[in-house]
């Protein structure tokens, strides 16, 4: 289609190979949790070295395309993406009937919350400016790291100014009631009625790649979600970290 | 926040010195286009070797933090990453009124469109299953690729139904008429009322590093878009793929 991918030297011949697993782990020849074929029979099909096989698997692992279980063999990687749906999932139907914002993300799998730390701490730079908040006013900050199928899939680091939590201990416990802190905001007379969201990526830092269990060679989606009034008043900066592996993000919109 | 980040080895000295370079580009410290400090300064300041130096700039580079420019240094990059604004860019007031979408994302920079090529094809697969087309039906497909500041920034590839399509030449010209293929939709008839975009990242093949000319360790964005009519009848799949870097995607939404 562009030029430039038309000149130039012929791909290395591992890359070639993994293409050709690659295409028929997209076409469903293989499927989620097959056995791709090991080093012996790539070397044998293609007439090449061990260690362009070993490349050739390795290419589809940093892709996150396959896993490689020990002593065994590697196999077409079994974790289904989260299909997290913009705006469905932030609907006040949804946390206004008391359910969690991510149960519509994890569909029938389970997820779990740990890690969770919340403390005060004072707004700065973006973090200030997104909340109309003075550089040093204090905001709580909720940090904590989800699940899905005992995999670590986000963190996410939410900020809410300490004038709009007030003394409701809820917004600072582990359980944050029925709808959570979006149903506890409502009950202040502060419910969300739009939200922003801002998608970048990026390769991880070593601190995301420790704390998301990430494959080498996975880069990051960073989501930084504002929650805002109807009278337009920001009550919520969420800087979420995906695994880019793991999601899926849909929006769905009018023209 | 999450207890594998706390344990561990410490991080290795020159991850040390580019998270501290990362920070003051992040803070405002250096601005695009400022020269970062060489690698003899980093050597004295930190009291490392030339390759630690080298390999903290490195750090950087791959992050497309920075660029390096032969015989003079390293710069903080200077493209300004483009902003999409998912609802508005494909609202029908814009397209409607005979503008480009592009106008939107590119602001005041200009933006070029090149490798423009046209074919007829069969839908197969993925395609023709979203465009709820019988495998090998025949759809009209507009390759693509955008550039802002002379920069590659995205490819896109269109697929529309022929049988939407019809006769029109101007579906199958470089020049779309005014409001692009979106407005010559609505004159049959036919125009787009919902949009679902998919995003999803990863690495990018080496086709796609060469098409969009991407530095080492950049992801890129794939967004899946199909426009909708108001009888829900799918009448465009564009498969994009971006360079990661080059964007911030914007999605705003109502509770």
């Amino acid at each position: 289609m562009v030029p430039t991918s038309e000149n130039g030297p012929p791909p290395p011949v591992y890359r070639e190979i993994a293409e050709e697993l690659r295409e028929q782990i997209r076409s469903g020849r293989f499927a989620d949790g097959d056995r791709l074929p090991g080093e012996n029979v790539l070397m044998e099909r293609h007439g090449v070295a061990r260690a362009t096989a070993r490349q050739a698997l390795s290419v589809l692992i940093n892709e996150g395309l396959a896993v490689a279980v020990r002593g065994s063999g590697v196999y077409v990687r079994l974790f289904r993406p989260v299909r997290r749906h913009g705006a469905r999932r932030l609907s006040r139907e949804l946390w206004g009937n008391g359910r969690a914002i991510w149960q519509t993300d994890s569909d029938d799998r389970g997820y779990e919350v740990d890690s969770l730390r919340v403390e005060e701490a004072a707004a700065r730079d973006h973090v200030a400016r997104t909340l109309e908040l003075a550089e040093g006013d204090p905001v709580l900050v909720r940090s904590r790291r989800y699940l899905v199928d005992g995999r670590p899939v986000q963190t996410a680091v939410s900020h809410l100014p300490l004038a709009v939590v007030g003394a409701e201990p809820r917004f600072r416990g582990h359980d944050t009631g029925p709808g959570g802190i979006y149903a506890r905001l409502a009950e202040r007379g502060l419910a969300p009625a739009r939200f922003t969201e801002e998608i970048r990526v990026r390769m991880p830092t070593p601190e995301e790649t420790g704390a998301l269990a990430l494959a080498p060679g996975t880069p990051v989606l960073e989501v930084a979600r504002t929650a805002l009034t109807a009278e337009h008043r920001p009550v919520e900066f969420n800087a979420i970290t995906m695994d880019g592996s793991a999601y899926v993000l849909q929006y769905d919109f009018e023209a």
